[in-house]
């Protein structure tokens, strides 16, 4: 039963996706063997399956469960952890205001810190000055969230970690283009960056930064 | 112990905030009384009470209960379904696959739908045209997943119409200022909006659509 689950579920994504990361990430906190079908971004044209499998958004990750897709990577989080709840770890607390509260930081990482980051590595002069300053501001208020706690959660690893884990394969991108260093501006995050990549779940799906910070370079043109 | 809780809870919002009628809404669907407290967007300087409840975000609407903020709508969703479940309607479907698909319509309401509707009602010229297009391709891959339903999840009014029926209170405005009807664009959409506002909750929530055409033609100098 479990083996016949296992080869049940795939992963559409591309190795540099944060998003994807996630599930990918995800998965193997929950122990669940899954295939990986790489989705090539650098190429602008999407492969049929992902234009068969989402075709409203036309986007990765996907995951793929028994034939069935589902999208949008705080959509599949959640449908992870709704599908193997019971005997596996849970990402999500019990508690509802605990879980709106995780809901609204990982909303406020995809609105907020991703558009800023976003604007920052494809802008140059005063315009990347601006972007970097709201950039940090957002970074801040998110470590001001994790405080001293182990993680986002509490002592386990689980939602928000997961949310935003994926960014920080970035970290050295955002510092070489912006003349910072994460660790003197958010010291905190990258002490739980340190805590988290000791799990294998999160060592083995994050790429190489310095790999990243090629890919982007040659994405946005920026340095 | 009702009474006690009804009075616990507060929603901070403006009357026209889409964002914030899904709120109101959901509270009514569950028949949960709440203090309405207004926060006017026309006046750019946030409120004492805004500022403390969202130091992050600075934005309504917020959900108070018990004097815990709850921010962002569509964790606010969720935490009402959650925090009412037993005895009363629930919004979310059981079923996991089913509740991904919910949150993935949800989240391509809030990220492409919303997007382009800001674009079109911005615009003017060929800007205008081509986030015209842009949104009513998107409106009518929202209407596919309709289909011939009563309502978004099947027979039961639930999370995906809350989600999307404050929009309706623009339908007006949106062909005011890109010439068209949406009874022709989109008539399954049309029809569901007729069907929603039966609903007490709807119609005593959804503001009027001259009103808003009004007041949107204000802040963006559209026509």
């Amino acid at each position: 039963m479990c083996e016949k689950m296992d080869v049940e579920v795939m992963v559409v994504d591309f190795w540099a996706n944060g998003f994807g990361m996630r599930v990918r990430i995800a998965l193997q906190e929950k122990g669940i063997h899954f295939e990986f079908k790489e989705e090539d971004l650098r190429n602008p044209q999407r492969s049929p399956l992902v234009l068969k499998m989402n075709p409203v958004q036309k986007s990765i990750p996907i995951l793929i469960h028994k034939g069935s897709p589902i999208c949008d990577s705080l959509a599949i989080l959640e449908y992870i952890d709704e599908t193997w709840n019971e005997g596996f770890p849970l990402f999500l607390p019990k508690d509802p205001y605990e879980r709106a509260k995780a809901r609204f930081w990982a909303s406020f990482i995809d609105s907020k810190i991703f558009g800023s980051q976003t604007r920052f590595l494809k802008s140059k002069g005063e315009a990347k000055e601006a972007a970097k300053k709201d950039f940090l501001e957002e970074l801040k208020q998110l470590e001001g969230e994790l405080g001293d706690k182990t993680y986002f959660g509490g002592d386990v690893f689980g939602f928000l970690d997961i949310v935003f884990i994926p960014f920080s394969s970035m970290f050295y991108a955002y510092g070489r283009h912006g003349e910072f260093k994460m660790e003197a501006e958010c010291p905190k995050l990258a002490s739980w960056v340190k805590r988290c990549v000791e799990r294998e779940s999160v060592s083995k799906t994050l790429p190489d930064p310095i790999e990243m910070y090629e890919l982007h370079k040659k994405w946005y043109g920026s340095e």
